[in-house]
C-alpha cells in the first residue's frame, strides 16, 4: 500500500473563555482552530518569511512508485489530498502547504466540519446568550451589581441567528485562508477508490477522480445515536438539530450526560425548558473529573429546573407526532427490566460521537475499521 | 546589621479575567492572591501535610547574635516579622509559616492592601459591572446577541457597593487564613526602632514593642501625585477616591494613560462621563507595549467619548469650589510654556505610584532610601 493513512478524529472539546464583545473574538480558541479562522490576516505570517503564500507554480513532486491496483498514476495531481474540511483538515492543510506541498482538501458539506458548524462555535454562541439571559433575570444578581433593568427577554431566531452569523463568519475565514494559500477546496463526497486516488462529487453529478502521493483521512466524527431512538430533527434531536434552536421545547428529556448534555441543559434551562437527564450510568457526569463533577453538580444542576434518572438506558424513543408527546422508555441498566415511561415536549441524543468513516472507501485499500475508527500505530 | 531587610513593592497589576457569576470566584487571581483570598478552605492545604495549622505551641526560635543599639534582644518575641498586610505580606507570612516560622504581620490601616481594598479587586469589580452597563445600552449589540431589554441604568451606590462587597469578603478571608494559621496580625503602623525591633500602635494609643529575628518590609504603594496639584479627594482625586465611585462626573480630566487611567476611563465612560486624558509623553499609553496599545486606542479609546492633550504637563490643578470647577493647567513638556487651561467636573491623578516607605524608621537602622525605595543587592 502506498497511501499515508492518517486519522484526525474531530470531536468538539467543550472551551471556557468566550470574550463576549462585538470586536473581533481574537483571544478565542476552539479545539485546534488557528488564528486564521478568526480573520486576523495570514499576511502577517507570510511576511515572516514562515508561509509561502501560493505554491502553485511550483513543479509538481513526483513519486516512482506503483500502485497495485491495475494503471497505477506515476505522477500526481497533488503531493497531498486531505479529505474532510473541518478544523483537522484545515490545520493540516496549512501545515502542508508550510511545508511546500502542493494540496487539496475536499469537502462534502461545508467548511469548518463539526467544530466551526454544529459543535464548538455554535454551542459557544448560544451559551454566552444564555449565561448572558441567566444574568438579566436574576433580580438578586442585578442589583447586587448596582444595575437596573425591566423586563428582559429573548427572540428565538435571534439568539440562533447570532451563533450561525459567528459560524458562518468563520466558517468564510477559514475557506478565505486556505484559498490565500493556494489550497484547492473541491467540493463533493470524498471516496477513496484505490490507492492515491480519490473521487468526488456531488450527488446527481459526475465524479472527479483526483491523485496524490499521499492521502489524510480528517472526516470527523458525527453524533452516535443508539438503537430504538428515532431521531427527526424535531422533536427527537441530536447537537446538529438543537444547534439550531428551531424550537425551545418546556420540557426535554437529554439523553447522556456528558459535555454536550450538560451544555445545552445550560442553555435550554436558561431558556426557560425544564430538563430531564437521563444517564446510564449511576450517576451523572460520568466522564468527568470528579472534582469537576461536583462543581458542575452544585452549580449547573442543583439550583436549575433539572432533575435526572440514573442507571437506565433510553431503550426506545418515538418522536412527537398525531398530537402526542415524546414518549422515552427507560430500561433499568442492570435488570434490563422496564422501569417507566416520560411523556416530554422534546428529546436530545447527546450520548457521544462516533468516526466519520462510512462510505469513505477504505474497503478499496484494504482497510478494514473497528467499531467506526481506522486502525492506526504510533506513528499514524 | 542583624536584621534581613526584604522589600516586597506591591503594585496593582491588571489582571484580565473576572468569572463574572454570582457563585464563588475561584479562578479570580489578582497580583500575587493566593487561593485562601477566595475562601478556599486552608484545611485542604494542611491536610496535604504541607502547612502546620498552627505554631504557637512551638518553642520560640532564639539568636545568640547582639543588636548595635544598646540592650540588643537575645530571644525574641517572633521569629519574623512583616510589615504590612497587603498581598505580598499575606503571602510572606503563609510561607513563613509553612517552614515553621514564628510570625506576626504589622497592618496599620486594612488587610489586604492596596490590591484588595484600593486597586486590582475593586478596580476589576467597577470594570466588570461598567463593561455590562455597555453591553446593555448597546442596542445594536444586544439585538445581535437576540436579546430583549427595556430601560437599562445603574444605581451608582449599588455598583460601589458590589466593588466594596467583593473587597470586604476577600479582605475578610486573607484575615481568617493568617489567623487560623497562627499568625498575629497586629494592628497599628508599623515602625522600625532598631535592629529586630518594630514598634506599632494606633494614633492615641500607646506605642508597643516587638522583636523579631527578621523583619519583612511589605509596605507596598501609594499613588504618586505630582507637585502643583492639590488632591481635595473629592473633585480632585486618586484612584483611592475614584474606587469608592462617590460621584460620576459628567466630563473628567484623567491626568496620565497608563493602566490606571485607562481602567477608569472604561469605568467612567461606561458610566456616562466624557474623559479628557492628559499625557505627558507625545502618545498615549506610552509604558504599553505597542501592538497592545494600538489595539487599546482602537477598542478602548476611539469609539468612546474621549480626547486627550499628549505632550503636555499638567502643572496645576485646583479643586471645584465656590461653585468654580476643577481648573487644570497644561504646560507644553518641551517648550516648558503654559499651552491651555481645561475647566473639568473632576481630575484623576493617574500618574503612577510611588513606594510607601515614609514614616517606617528606616534611618533608625541606618539604610538610606533612593526616591521611596529601599536599594536592595540581588539577594534582597
Amino acid at each position: 500500500m502506498h497511501s499515508t493513512l492518517s486519522f484526525s478524529q474531530a470531536t468538539t472539546v467543550p472551551t471556557t473563555n468566550y470574550a463576549f464583545h462585538s470586536q473581533s473574538p481574537i483571544n478565542l480558541r476552539f479545539c485546534g482552530l488557528r488564528r486564521e479562522a478568526f480573520g486576523i490576516s495570514i499576511l502577517t505570517r507570510s511576511s515572516s518569511g514562515r508561509v509561502r503564500l501560493s505554491t502553485r507554480g511550483r513543479s509538481k513532486r513526483t513519486s516512482a512508485s506503483t500502485g497495485n491496483n491495475g494503471t497505477p498514476p506515476k505522477s500526481f495531481d497533488y503531493d497531498l489530498i486531505i479529505i474532510g474540511a473541518g478544523v483537522g483538515g484545515h490545520g493540516a492543510a496549512l501545515h502542508a502547504v508550510e511545508k511546500g506541498l502542493k494540496t487539496a482538501i475536499i469537502e462534502g458539506d461545508v467548511v469548518g466540519g463539526t467544530c466551526v458548524n454544529r459543535g464548538c462555535v455554535p454551542s459557544k454562541a448560544l451559551l454566552a446568550v444564555s449565561g448572558r439571559m441567566r444574568e438579566l433575570q436574576s433580580e438578586h444578581h442585578m442589583k447586587a451589581l448596582g444595575l437596573q433593568v425591566s423586563a428582559a427577554g429573548y427572540d428565538r431566531q435571534g439568539v440562533a441567528d447570532h451563533a450561525n452569523n459567528l459560524a458562518s463568519k468563520i466558517r468564510s475565514n477559514l475557506t478565505n485562508s486556505m484559498k490565500a494559500l493556494g489550497v484547492d477546496i473541491l467540493t463533493g463526497f470524498g471516496t477513496i477508490v484505490g490507492p492515491q486516488k480519490v473521487k468526488y462529487g456531488k450527488v446527481g453529478f459526475t465524479d472527479n477522480v483526483v491523485t496524490a502521493k499521499d492521502i489524510i483521512i480528517a472526516t470527523g466524527s458525527v453524533p452516535f445515536v443508539p438503537k430504538g431512538i428515532e431521531v427527526d430533527g424535531k422533536t427527537v434531536i441530536t447537537s446538529d438539530h438543537a444547534l439550531k434552536l428551531e424550537f425551545v421545547p418546556d420540557w426535554i428529556a437529554i439523553v447522556g450526560s456528558g459535555y454536550i448534555g450538560l451544555e445545552f441543559s445550560d442553555v435550554y434551562t436558561a431558556l426557560g425548558s425544564e430538563v430531564t437527564f437521563i444517564e446510564a450510568l449511576d450517576q451523572l457526569m460520568p466522564g468527568f473529573d470528579p472534582e469537576i463533577s461536583k462543581l458542575a453538580q452544585r452549580v449547573l444542576i442543583n439550583p436549575r429546573k433539572i432533575d435526572y434518572h440514573t442507571g437506565v438506558f433510553a431503550t426506545k424513543i418515538t418522536p412527537a407526532r398525531d398530537g402526542k408527546p415524546v414518549i422515552v422508555e427507560l430500561t433499568d441498566a442492570k435488570t434490563k427490566e422496564h422501569k417507566d415511561t416520560l411523556e416530554v415536549d422534546a428529546a436530545l441524543i447527546a450520548t457521544g460521537r462516533a468516526p466519520f468513516t462510512y462510505g469513505l472507501g477504505l474497503e478499496n485499500i484494504n482497510v478494514v475499521t473497528q467499531r467506526g475508527f481506522v486502525p492506526v500505530d504510533e506513528r499514524m
